[in-house]
């Protein structure tokens, strides 16, 4: 029996491991991984969320730059999500990610989904239209944190 | 005399925060946007350099994320390093950055132009071409940490 959960298990690696999968990590270093692209996607999604908010003037070339790279760096965390990395460094991520791994992979298509938006919105120049979509984006970011991350 | 020096630091606040410019961050989210941004290019550059070494074998869709992401996240870490930022967290920067900023930006450029080249070089497929740019890559990287990294 436990060769046989070995086997499914080697087997699964090596599924994992081929034609254009990325390098498995150090847990800490797949900790950081996800935890420097997230902290790079809120730098940058900041700027916008105080644009939308009045805070800041809407200034449309640096709009496309920080929506430009949200878009770009949201495609990255996934990586550092890999199994066994709910332990390994400090980390805020709910163990329940690696329990719903689909879900927990929705959710984050679905904010990739609206940061893709965000960069496409943000070219228009269309202020009205950034602020809708910044909504949109926040709301995503919210659905997986509330879910996935602890306080 | 004083007055004239903060009217010149005013004016270049202003100008530096025209169209198209960052948003300034809080000196230790500036480190840490620097230093997140150099952790994803290392880890993604890691496995090119390993499959330049024939330590993991060459694997041309793997090779080709890692290239992409190498040289769009190789253009954020330069807004980290805002005035005033060699202090403000735990840094390797050296001081002397903010005193060379135009050679510091100019390796700078010249790191951003090897990883382009290299995220061009991963979409041939040409093995050799690939160990090469790593290699022009790594010496670019090099140059800047040999003259403004602290070990």
């Amino acid at each position: 029996m436990k060769k046989w959960v070995i086997a499914v298990a080697l087997l699964a690696v090596a599924v994992g491991a081929g034609a254009g999968a990325w390098a498995q990590m150090k847990p800490e270093d797949a900790i950081k991984y996800r935890q420097s692209a997230m902290f790079l996607v809120g730098q940058n999604f900041g700027p916008l969320a105080a644009m939308a908010q009045g805070k800041i003037p809407y200034d449309k070339e640096a709009a496309i730059k920080h929506a430009e790279i949200v878009a770009f760096v949201a495609k990255l965390p996934l990586r550092g999500f890999q199994p066994g990395t709910d332990v390994g460094g400090e980390t805020k991520a709910k163990p329940e990610i690696w329990e719903n791994m689909d879900d927990f992979k929705a959710k984050l298509e679905k904010m990739q989904q609206e940061t893709a938006k965000i960069a496409e919105v943000a070219q228009t120049g269309d202020f009205n239209a950034l602020k809708a979509q910044v909504g949109e984006t926040g709301k995503a970011c919210k659905a997986c944190h509330d879910k996935y991350r602890n306080k």
